[in-house]
């Protein structure tokens, strides 16, 4: 980090910002300017608070340099992460993985349905949430292990992998017995209990961006999963919260090539959740591939207008199907396929 | 709700919208206008999931007119709650309530060394972290059941309510054990599973506004709260994520009356995680007051160069003194006191 | 519109409401419901001020229905516009067109060269800024006359359109002298009387999204050109202010096929300024084309670390070259070209 | 500024910087860390385009350290600048100005009504708008002329200075003859031909901050007018846009003490178009002059139900009196008076 001196402060204050600046165990080396006097600090301060010197006199600013992430960078790990989603598919290759499947698992017809329509059109993996985040207390809150029971039947008869969100530190067990990827949603994004938690399985987990994270606090929610000892982390963008009201989130998809720059690990985008609008859904999944994801996460009910949860950002089965025939032209426009 | 066709929509599709309304057990109403036809849709749709209406073909959007919660709202009750705070002390009443205190609970002598400070000045509540969470997994996350121990031991001293942070479920029980009031912080506003269990506590709780929730998730996360059956909740104002880059958070004190508005709950103030900078942290505690903030969480650090955490909002006690005097002023301004 | 009563209100407000809605010209028709009494305003309210009603007492809130905007709709001309871009060229047809150049001409070798290059690679449209609207009043401001003069021989020699930025009503006669499309800036979008006189030239005009506009407030932008007369409006996303800090801006694909859904206009999208990161460039032209995007804009600067203006965003016109091909590819992927 | 070099850069690319920034006229200082080699920029590089040494090869990123800003800052001139508005009020001192009026200016009748009534209850400035930047062009669009000849009209009745927006650099000469201080709207804060033009007349000058402008780009905008040599500028606070949406936009109160800090220049507060709803008014009133500011700017209208513009956000002259006497124990309590 670089410390900034005000114009005008003493030489003792200087000398107070050496002094704190060597107690963190980094060098310190002044450079007299003609504006500003600055103190950069030489070291791995990565893991530093940096903020305690902001309020020390004389100081103007403390300047970053070092990103406070390490496992999920690509310094650490140049070559591209390949994360596996059950017994045969995986995310992060040349192969675009697609997750579709309900919004919530309503009931046994519903899900198979589902199911073997997805799966007949080329996804590989099944989503479909028995724990429901619902902002609203009295909304429809899940089926619970009902739920999951039905999800690793669908699995048996159609081979997809089950990929399912867990909610809370106390459901972590009874997830990982049926799911095989966890999924952690963009409200626990900074739960960091959770976090710990699923860090502690050896499952899998697809990390939703929080609704209004940073990437830095992104890749740094993906580094409690991962200095737990588990690298099997899959990152997906699914839209930040803006100004804008067309839409229910922003989804920001040059956020994938910059992940892609910054980090090893693959990188998924949810349409669905990006837009919150069903219309919207088809071009934003060309668009995410044409951007270089590595995976779709996507929201598809066999009857929406019935939908229990998320209908007015569901596809239908058919529309569901169209939609990969024409991902697939653009995975081959890139080199890759769906 | 009112649900508004699209230009051209066919009478086949006015009749399914319909039909879809009384399923949902409510009474529609056709207005054919000029422009547009809408479907008023008379009854109690507080609870109804209106989004699956929005994908029916021929509709253009759906309008809500009902605000979601209700537990919360001044419809169900009118006067100005008022909760108590540990033995004595309440919020929500003529005298502002100031909860001061270090941002987490280092070690005894600076824990006490603040609270004597704080209550000295005029605080009635001592806040301060024994579970932290923390962006970085590598930063220190506090010191667990001895921080609470330590709380206790300054409550003991000095009267001080304590007010601290719970952030798992399986910590609601021992935090209960030690806190007068527990906080929900801002990354933890729609842990759904947390805010059902301090919902069955019966200690007061302090609910932090999310980083980017709006006025109505923040009241539905209180209505989660109360829906079991706790209805003594605090709502924090702690500034909300913007494009400003001066601050760590904008404090938007328009929710102060707003929220006053539409609910009868206190609001507290956080002028120190809402702007995140400690020169800024005594004028927005006057706008706060001057605004008709019930309370007010204030981080005060005995040494803030060597906080743990967030330094760089924390103010030393002298300071604080200072403001609260300048408070008050405002308070009297405004016939209330501190 | 639809006035919705507070619970509780009185006879004499909504009789009040009732009134003021009837002096507005409008028919009101009053649905007494469970919970709440709306009145629905029946007849074109699209240019009546509904804020006014907001202030009555009884009232809880105005909702409107009619988008405020009408030539630039989809309800008065249901197939897609087309715009042309000098002697030869269009946009918002089957061809994907390309409009490339530096952002500031700064010379005739430089101006020449790139226009050589893109020509050659595939643009069909010249960019380049004489008039230079910048931050810092201290910064390069462009070339002016000078510049425009090297624009129209860069034409002369390439056959490329000529697509340059007016910034003041008094420049809007010169500019029309030498360019082929007159582009309003993001930072004119609302700058009404320069709509207005670029509404009374007959050039094609490019209109950029402002910061932070809605689409709603874009749209109205461009009906401010439009209700002058001049139809030929191109509707340029190019990026929205948000709290994410990687990018200079966060680029809005999902407003291609909105844009699409409710307007008639064709969209062109900047992923130079939606990005403001070279780096990023490429990816996000093939995203926006695969999200339907009619045009692309780009900066291309031969030698971008000596650029007088937005260095870092520029790619050179070798990269140029080879985002072509990839794009090109994209484009035949959704059965267009470029 | 600092250039930060990547990781694994070669010593010819640090070079190359090295050169880059001596061609700037900086003096380069290389500082060899343990993870990352940086270069710190020596010289006045306040004026210097960074953004180009972004693009060269082998940097990671560029981190500038001086604002951009020279005339606006308090490094030139430490004590309060005091602007004056008309014969022989200020904005700047002790007392907390106060501007209030209609929004537009509508008839002689609605005008003077106003103005006495502002006048009698302790307001020093008479706002009106003549010529009216409206988002949708079938709005009123002001009285142009003949509104200014109201407001001089209303001066001479009362003595109060007249405040009046001006849109275009063709308007300045005309809005100079009848006003005290020209208003340079939100939406023009970056018209940049605009700002040069009031800048070169000596009229004091009212600066919104643009929708969604950071405090450098403020700053920056103060500055081009102050360059032109009139340094007789006001910043006003009017709120930005965020993604709330109980207000029209997020009233940011903390960035008057941050102005304060940074600049010398007086700050204006707008509750009005601050928040857009007239019941929010007279908290943030209260509040911004808690927080510090120099003056405020309130939209007053006798019969908000048909006023012409922005009736939602604008108050009675009967609440107006009542919120001067509140505000005025504020200020007094902060030994300010109103």
């Amino acid at each position: 980090m670089i410390v900034v001196m005000k114009p005008g402060s003493s030489k003792e204050q200087l000398e107070h910002v050496q002094k704190l600046v060597r107690e963190m165990g980094l060098k310190d080396h002044v450079i007299v300017g003609t504006e500003r006097t600055v103190v950069a600090c030489v070291g791995n301060d990565r893991f530093k608070d940096r903020s305690v010197l902001e309020t020390v006199e004389g100081v103007e600013k403390v300047v970053p340099i070092l990103a406070p992430y390490k496992m999920a960078s690509k310094e650490v790990k140049k070559e591209r992460s390949v994360v596996p989603m059950g017994a045969s598919a995986t995310i992060g290759g040349k192969k675009v993985g697609v997750i579709a499947g309900p919004c919530s698992v309503e009931n046994k017809t519903q899900l198979l349905e589902v199911a073997h329509a997805v799966k007949e059109a080329g996804a590989i993996g099944l989503r479909g949430g028995a724990f429901k985040p619902r902002t609203n207390p009295y909304s429809f809150q899940g089926l619970a292990e009902e739920g999951l029971k039905l999800l690793a039947l669908a699995r048996e008869q159609t081979g997809l992998a089950v990929v399912t969100e867990v909610m809370a530190v106390e459901q972590v067990k009874l997830v990982c017995d049926y799911a095989d990827v966890l999924q952690v949603g963009a409200r626990n994004m900074q739960n960091f209990n959770l976090l710990n938690a699923v860090g502690e399985t050896r499952k899998p987990v697809l990390l939703k961006r929080g609704m209004s994270a940073t990437l830095e606090e992104f890749l740094l929610a993906a580094e409690y999963i991962m200095s737990r000892g588990n690298s099997q982390v899959m990152l997906c963008e699914r839209g930040i919260r803006t100004y804008e009201e067309y839409v229910r989130n922003t989804l920001a998809l040059a956020a994938v090539p910059e992940l892609h720059r910054v980090s090893h690990l693959p990188v998924v985008v949810d349409p669905s959740q990006g837009t919150g609008k069903s219309h919207l859904v088809e071009p934003m999944c060309r668009a995410a591939v044409a951007a270089g994801a590595d995976g779709l996460i996507i929201e598809v009910h066999n009857d929406p207008e019935h939908a229990m949860t998320d209908g007015a950002q569901s596809i239908t089965p058919q529309i569901f199907k169209e939609m990969m025939r024409n991902v697939s032209r653009i995975a081959q426009a890139i080199d890759r396929e769906v």
